[in-house]
This record gives structure tokens, C-alpha cells and sequence, in this order.
């Protein structure tokens, strides 16, 4: 694929983050731009955490810059650099994308759990109507935990080190979701009559690590997600494969999010864009 | 030529201009990070002047951010934003380039008439010794005007609409470089005895405009230089063309000014870069 040419009318959007190494969204976004033969490129931008706000303060005041997606650390401060942001984003607490308006103003939302929805429903996992037992209730897990509820799942069960985690987390799930049972599960093994796990901690990133819990075997029914990218196949992902179970890493979450973001910043996606929506990662 | 791929490890290099649309460097600086093989890119950045400070101070924040050029309008006020400059960026008042030191200072530096002077001796043009005649004494001319001292001209007489610029220019260049003798000519055409012409006025760019002085035929031995780029001939190019004199538009300007920007940034020139020095545009 030939990058298309940045010139002095190329359009800007970024992904601040800190680190930002590690970021998969300028290559997706480039890729997306390229296929679409709009003159844009995504950058990454390296914001320390104690510049944030001139930072992106600065960003936002330039001519040319169009959006903004936010990553890990920065998706709670980010919230008072928009002016407006969606519900979804105030019920999650955080934003990760924010776009400026034809006004001038900013306006924030968050996709980390759409975006994952909307990847798996692609892939034919079910949501709705679904026992959902959910392993991490931090940022991420929040924003995965909405938005199951949202998406019709029919109770989320979380369990989370950090056990005031996951008790504020199902608080707030049932004030906004009350169709949804939410509730803390202190044992994280416990999968017992579950249609959905869905792993939103840590565990398994780590070259040591094992699984986030001590499984025993799973119910071929099961559906299993683990949100973790890197290894693309972790130990918890191992296990539900040799169960014989549906599973995929944290690949449609990209993906989704990817199509979540083109929708918000006005970007026509390519009916053929070739990396979207692969197969369920199981190697 | 294949771009390289923004990745979340791609170095950041910008220009600042209000507009941006117009600019060259994104593209010059590209070709070389590409051809160089290096992880970096430099992006348009419109900076509208009523938010230059912050702007640029959020630019400068950002953790992966290695420089800036600096182009019309804040050339001047960009001198405000770097903690050191050069003796050249000093005199001319003004930077076009900052880079951030090892330290996290910030260090500017003014190549506007020294990239103009690297280029034309590439080219085979004389400066040394050379009597210079030398319309417009704003800010590009006043960059040139330094260099063409600096390098050893033996005299620049300036002509400007605005005749307190070249009062104020030639006792500028009279100050720091007593070996050159500089004075005002309110006579623009008077070019009696001169070796090379130059055009720092932007008479020239717009179609219907005509030579910057009613100029009769040149002497054969004098060098032209327009600094205009577009049209790549102007009606003083024309001219001296039609009067055989070896002459050149802006861009060994452009190439000078990269070669310039390559050292300044650290950034290794490839010997081999294509699109530099290229035989003087006579077209």
C-alpha cells in the first residue's frame, strides 16, 4: 500500500498517549486514510502526564488538527479538554476520541467498549440475553462493562482484585443499566453457567503470567474474550481453545473501534478495507 | 518512493505557518527521512497567530517532538519560544528552525539566507567580494542581506518601497559586518557595476506583475537571483535570461535550506538525495 503524500493541506489527527511506542492507531487510521484516498495522516504524540493540558491544549489550537483519539493515561483528565461529550463517555467517566465541531468546540467520546461490541457481534459472538462473567473492572474494564450492559447483556458478574472496583463499577452499571444484573463475584474463578468471559485485567500480558484465575475446565459453550493483543494468544485464550470454545483476543476491539472511529471523525470506511474484521484470532 | 509508515515510534517534525497550505518542507523533509531510512516526519502545523504561544508550547511539550521550522507570519515571535539562539538568528531578529537540546532547552537558529548562500555556491554562483544589488529589506531580505555579508560580499546597496527597512537594514549590516559596505539606492533599477541582483520583494509572484524595477539590459557578467519560486520564471528571470546572465530562482534556496535543516537536526544527508541542487531552473 503506497502512503499517500504529506503535503501542507494533509489533515492531522493523533493518538496522545504516554508511552505512545506501543500504539496501533496511526497505522490503522493511516491504512484507513490511504484506502480512502483522504489527505490525512494520524501521528502519535508522546504527552507526559504533567503536561497534559497545555499539551493538548496546544493540539486542539491548531488550524489543521481534526480529532484526537486518547489512550492509557490520559482517558479520565481528558475529559475536561472537550466541551461536550456523549453519554456514553459521562457514564464510563472517560473519553478516548475528541473531535472538534464545525463551531469550534470539542465534543468527546469513548469507545473502548462500543468498539469491542461491535467487533464481536461482526464475529457472531453474543451479547444480548448473555451471562457475562467479567475478570477486571479498572478503565477499561468500565468501559467494556457499559458497554455489554448497553448492548443488552442480561447480567455481568465482576470480579476484580481490587474489590471497591468492582463494587462501584456494578453500582453504576445498575443505577444506567437496570435491565442489566450487575453484581460482585469474589471468586474470579467462578464460571459456573456463564454464556461469556471476558477477561479485562491485565493477567496474561506479562511473559510469566498464567491465567487470570485458576479455571478448571470450561463449558464448550462458553464464549471467551480476552482483551489483551500481546501474545495474541494467552494462556486464558490457550485453555479456551483446547475447551473447545469460541474465543478471540483483543483484535475486534480494534477493529471496532476502528470503524467506531471513522464514523465519528466523518472518515467514508471502504467497504474492502482489507485488515477489518478478521477471523477470531486463535493461534 | 515508498513512505515509510507512521508507527507509534515515528519522531515528529513540524513547520509552523499561518496559512500552511502553501509549504514545501513536509514534502523535502519526507523524501529525506525516506531516503535516509529514518522513523520520523515532519507535519503541517497551522498556527494561527492569535494562538502562536500556546500552540507552539503544546508542540514543544509533546515527549516525541523533535523540532520545528518556523514560517511566515512567526518568524520574529518564534524567537520568544527557544531558551538560546544563534548569533545569526540574533542579528537577522528573527529563527526559522528550533530544536530541542539534549538538556530539553530549546535552541533556534535562522537559515533563510545562509540555506539561499549554501545553494547558490553549490550552484557556481559568487558571493565573496561580490557587489550586490538587493531589493526588499523585510524579513526575507534582511535574512539574505546577513548571509550575503556574512559570506564575504563586498557591498549590498538596498532598495525597498519602504525606505526606512534598507535604513534600517544597511545599519544593521554595517555593524556587524564593517568588511561590507551597505547603503540605501532609492534608485531600485540602478544596477551600474553591480555583480549580482537580487529579488528578496515579492513583486514577481502574482500574474500580472512585472519586473520589481523598470530595469534596462543587464551587463551578461552579473548574476540574478529571484527568490520566487512560482512562477519558477519570473519577469526578471525572463530578463536576465533573455540577457544571458546566469540567474536562478528560489530554489537553491529550498535546497540549501534543507541541506541547513539536515545538519541542524541531526539528520544524516544521503549523498545521493535526489531532489537537491539541482541545475538552476531557467525554464
Amino acid at each position: 500500500m503506497q502512503a499517500l503524500r504529506i503535503d501542507g493541506s494533509t489533515r492531522l489527527f493523533g493518538i496522545v498517549g504516554s508511552p505512545v511506542t506501543q500504539v496501533k492507531t496511526p497505522q490503522l487510521m493511516n491504512a484507513l486514510f490511504d484506502a480512502s484516498g483522504i489527505n490525512a495522516t494520524c501521528l502519535p504524540f508522546d504527552v507526559p502526564v504533567n503536561v497534559f493540558e497545555p499539551a493538548v491544549a496546544g493540539l486542539q489550537a491548531l488550524g489543521n488538527l481534526d480529532g484526537l483519539v486518547v489512550t492509557v493515561p490520559h482517558k479520565v483528565r481528558a475529559m475536561a479538554m472537550v466541551d461536550d461529550m456523549s453519554d456514553t463517555a459521562r457514564r464510563v467517566g472517560a473519553i478516548n476520541v475528541m473531535r472538534q465541531q464545525p463551531d469550534g468546540t470539542w465534543y468527546g467520546d469513548m469507545f473502548d467498549g462500543t468498539g469491542l461490541v461491535q467487533g464481536l457481534t461482526r464475529l457472531g459472538f453474543e451479547v444480548r440475553g448473555q451471562r457475562v462473567k467479567q475478570l477486571g473492572a479498572g478503565g477499561a474494564g468500565a468501559a467494556v462493562a457499559h458497554a455489554l450492559a448497553e448492548a443488552g447483556a442480561a447480567s455481568i458478574a465482576l470480579s476484580d482484585p481490587q474489590r471497591e472496583l468492582s463494587e462501584q463499577l456494578s453500582a453504576r452499571l445498575n443505577r444506567f443499566y437496570p435491565d442489566c444484573e450487575a453484581r460482585v463475584d469474589v471468586d474470579p474463578a467462578n464460571v459456573a453457567g456463564m454464556d461469556l468471559l471476558i477477561n479485562c485485567s491485565p493477567v496474561g500480558m506479562k511473559p510469566g503470567d498464567g491465567m487470570p484465575a485458576s479455571f478448571g475446565a470450561f463449558s464448550e459453550a462458553m464464549q471467551v474474550v480476552d482483551i489483551i493483543m500481546t501474545p495474541a494468544e494467552t494462556p486464558l485464550l490457550k485453555h479456551a481453545r483446547q475447551c473447545g470454545c469460541r474465543a478471540t483476543n483483543g483484535r475486534p476491539m480494534i477493529d471496532g473501534q476502528l470503524a467506531a472511529f471513522a464514523t465519528f471523525f466523518g472518515i467514508d470506511m471502504p467497504a474492502a478495507f482489507p485488515i477489518l474484521f478478521d477471523a477470531p484470532i486463535r493461534t
